[in-house]
């Protein structure tokens, strides 16, 4: 264990402490939207000081997209239901339940902002997508051990998840069977 | 022709005005982004009375969809190249480049802004995708009645412009070869 690792461990210091600052990012983020504030302003609202915001997570791009992938983790996990199909369908419709709920295009919102933000933005956003691809890939790796044949991840990106997030985006609803079939059609 | 019709004649005072507030519309975006003006302020930048403005369009959500209608018609007009194949091709091709040129996510950054502002953004958002969808229905009929089979407008929708908008936003390249492969793939 690492002195980085050590200083993380669940309920010490360490992990209060980024749990009051994701909370405190959470906050600004629905009061003020993305880019309409600071570091300084996630630290006070937090109670820490800056500096410790700064060491942790280098830059508020960082820390944004820390709390985007904790939001991801949390309400669209990987599922393991011991098929390809079981797993794709299920994943779907976590995705499908999430970005037609309150604030669905947060990951929309946060993607365009951070593309907006010079290179620490860019860097950040491709920290999301690679993190998220990668928990992805190891869904359909596991299915490939079992002897199952599997999409690439980039196919489910491409004809699976770009399809709702822009129906979301256009206004347009995500039924069941829409879902379904799109799952359906790229297996 | 209707009064509204005549009102609007290229050339005309009308066409003029047209053109002024589109100017000071896309001029407003730039610097400071849509959500962050006023229909005063637009009106003030294009030289005319803000009663012209509201008389003419009714609200800045409706102004804004029919400047960003009028880009997308400039900039990625639907092709008639007298195969589906070569339509869906040469459309895609223009997407792409759309896209991926300065301030590619105009687009995005739109439907976010507008299924943000209430039911008048919503309504403007809905009148630029079904406006979109209306024109590629058109270029789809066409080959239909030159005796072709072609995809559904909602198909192009989800397999060939969603995942190119969602790799764009999430910093992917989009090479010719990918472009042409989602193309393929649908047809």
């Amino acid at each position: 264990m690492n002195e980085r690792q050590r200083a993380r461990r669940p309920g010490g210091r360490s992990a209060r402490v980024g749990a009051q600052v994701h909370e405190a990012v959470t906050a600004l983020i629905s009061e003020r939207g993305y880019g309409h504030f600071t570091v300084g302003e996630v630290a006070a609202r937090a109670g820490v000081a800056d500096s410790n915001v700064y060491r942790r997570w280098g830059s508020l791009e960082n820390l944004l997209s820390e709390v985007a992938l904790t939001r991801l983790d949390a309400q669209s996990p990987m599922p393991d239901t011991g098929s390809v199909a079981g797993d794709l369908h299920a994943y779907a419709a976590n995705v499908a339940r999430e970005i037609t709920g309150p604030d669905g295009l947060a990951l929309v919102r946060l993607a365009v902002a951070l593309t907006s933000t010079g290179q620490q933005g860019r860097q950040a956003r491709d920290s999301i997508r690679d993190e998220r691809t990668r928990q992805l890939q190891s869904m359909l790796d596991r299915a490939v051990e079992r002897g199952e044949r599997a999409p690439a991840a980039l196919d489910v990106l491409d004809h699976i998840l770009a399809p709702m997030y822009i129906r979301v985006l256009f206004g347009m609803e995500l039924t069941p069977d829409y879902v379904d079939g799109l799952v359906d059609r790229l297996l």
